[in-house]
């Protein structure tokens, strides 16, 4: 390491952990860059910062466009620094070509948060695989826990893989769903109601009261057959209003009593080791793969090969085998 | 290609070709083997039988223990078969050390199924890794297809990561639940309701009656909120029992029903092209993966970078690109 890139980590490292919102916002900016030189300084300043991170509660909350997610969010971070915390809102949106995309501005959609000097917002980064942009939101996440945040909010869009990316970042994950039942539900993908500590009906106001309630008894009996409780945190169904404030301090004391129940029931320290196990291995296979894609010998057969096993005039593990051996002749 | 091995193959391609089953019977063992020249034969077997293949209904089967799923598969089997059908029983369970553990031989578990000349059961094969289990579950499925029968079911155990490795192999899933709802669940890990295109009540007889209809209609409301339906194909719920043949004409007809609504929307094809190609990547990540992992200078540094990022001193980024660059050192 040269000796002025040295002394840049230092500052941006001191200043990111006596909370500096600037250094911080420099700090996020060079982990969201892929310029090679910016992912070394980053990879060094997160490690510079790794003893400093661990004390945030870290959530993930989800829904599709729609379900309320911005007011929901406001509402609930509101409560959350009116009780003296500091928050933090990320967002992931890989189906977004830039942040003016499917999340909106954040001064438009959370315009008290993010007016607020306890709250500090950060879009998604624009661009990129869903690997590298877990990846960066791992670090940025790093980034703001080393800031000394109470509380972290990755929020995605809740209509494809980002919600599995991000449940191996966090602590605990909330979905939202609107009331009405069923039909609301078709762009939630599979798998995602599965990954939920709990659920939040929202809009639970004026007309739609008796819906959402039905909603959050629905909901309540299908998460008790489908959701095993292997962490000694039973899910919860939660129905609200962000208008009303109906159902939001609850939301906040449930967010609380599950990550106390994993918190002592060593779930919570379990889970994120085997977290940053997993990432290391998402980091190595997305690498190689990458590599393996990229492979000037492989991308000349591949399109051939693929093309076979799709018209089944090839066996996947036969095509796996050719391809592989003319990437390690190259290697 | 030596010239006694490609009569060897030949030999066996013809003999499974015309349905012979103990040409049958050997072609799996030798796709069951681990030894290279049995692998070798294998893949060449499978090579040759590809256009012969793609007959078959494919259908995943899973529930966990005491649910009731081998009386259930020797009754649908059986009813089947009184169809003029012919069927074949294969069964994942990674769990297992051998063909005696956790799923029981077959004879004892379906006694009538083992004898009828109509159907070819085949227990697992008796050790691997989870990729190497699949691949041989697929390879196994192409020689019985290839032999000509009309439907196979690939039967799991529900507990683990196999559901999934076996919905990359199926047309459909059938998960089997016995009444009395939540508790019963806390065994099936997260997702595997959501692979399913069926979800069928077993025990529907007797005092449990009202109890396996309760759950029905519970099942029906949570698959309504829960399943999204992008093939064209509504998910159902039937209640049945194995011993008063309750249910089971039923469950034939919509296993029959959602096989026509997936292969009449295109979405069989596109699934199963889809699944090859999945499959020949899944190979290469699995192989490169292995090959990572045995490396001897990354298995040098391996326990400790582990361990230093469970300890959160090492980022996994860092540590991964220091393992692969010592990989890569050694290609």
């Amino acid at each position: 390491m040269k000796k002025s890139e040295d002394k840049k980590i230092t500052e941006l490292a001191n200043g990111v952990l006596i909370g500096d919102r600037r250094k911080l916002a420099r700090a996020i900016t060079v982990a969201e860059s892929t310029r090679a030189d910016d992912r070394n300084l980053a990879e060094n300043l997160i490690s510079k910062l790794l003893p400093h991170t661990g004390g945030s509660v870290r959530i993930g909350i989800s829904g599709v466009p729609g379900v309320g997610k911005s007011t929901f969010i406001e509402a609930l971070g509101l409560h959350i620094i009116g009780m003296g915390k500091t928050l933090s809102v990320l967002a992931i949106d890989p189906s977004s070509p830039n942040t003016g995309g499917s999340i909106m501005g954040d001064k438009t959609r959370m315009p008290e948060l993010s007016r607020n000097k306890n709250a500090f917002i950060r879009p998604t980064p624009s661009a990129g695989t869903l690997g590298g942009i877990a990846r960066y939101t791992r670090e940025v996440l790093l980034l703001v826990e080393a800031a000394g945040v109470d509380v972290i909010l990755v929020e995605t869009v809740g209509v494809g893989q980002s919600e599995f990316a991000v449940a191996n970042l966090v602590d605990m994950f909330i979905l939202l769903v609107a009331p009405g039942g069923g039909d609301d539900l078709q762009g939630i993908k599979k798998g995602i109601v599965e990954l939920a500590d709990l659920i939040i009906v929202t809009k639970t106001d004026g007309d739609l009261t008796p819906a959402a309630e039905r909603a959050q008894a629905d909901y309540s009996t299908a998460l008790n057959l489908f959701k095993p409780t292997n962490s000694g945190w039973k899910p919860k169904v939660i129905s609200c209003s962000a208008h009303t404030g109906r159902g939001i301090p609850e939301s906040w004391d449930a967010i609380q009593s599950c990550y106390d129940t994993l918190y002592s029931s060593g779930s919570l320290l379990m889970r994120r080791k085997e977290q940053a196990k997993k990432e290391m291995w998402c980091e190595i296979s997305e690498n190689i793969l990458e590599d393996i894609k990229s492979d000037k010998n492989v991308t000349s057969i591949l399109p051939e090969l693929e093309s076979m096993v799709e018209k089944g005039t090839m066996s996947p593990t036969e095509a796996a085998r050719n391809l592989l051996l003319k990437y390690k002749k190259n290697a």
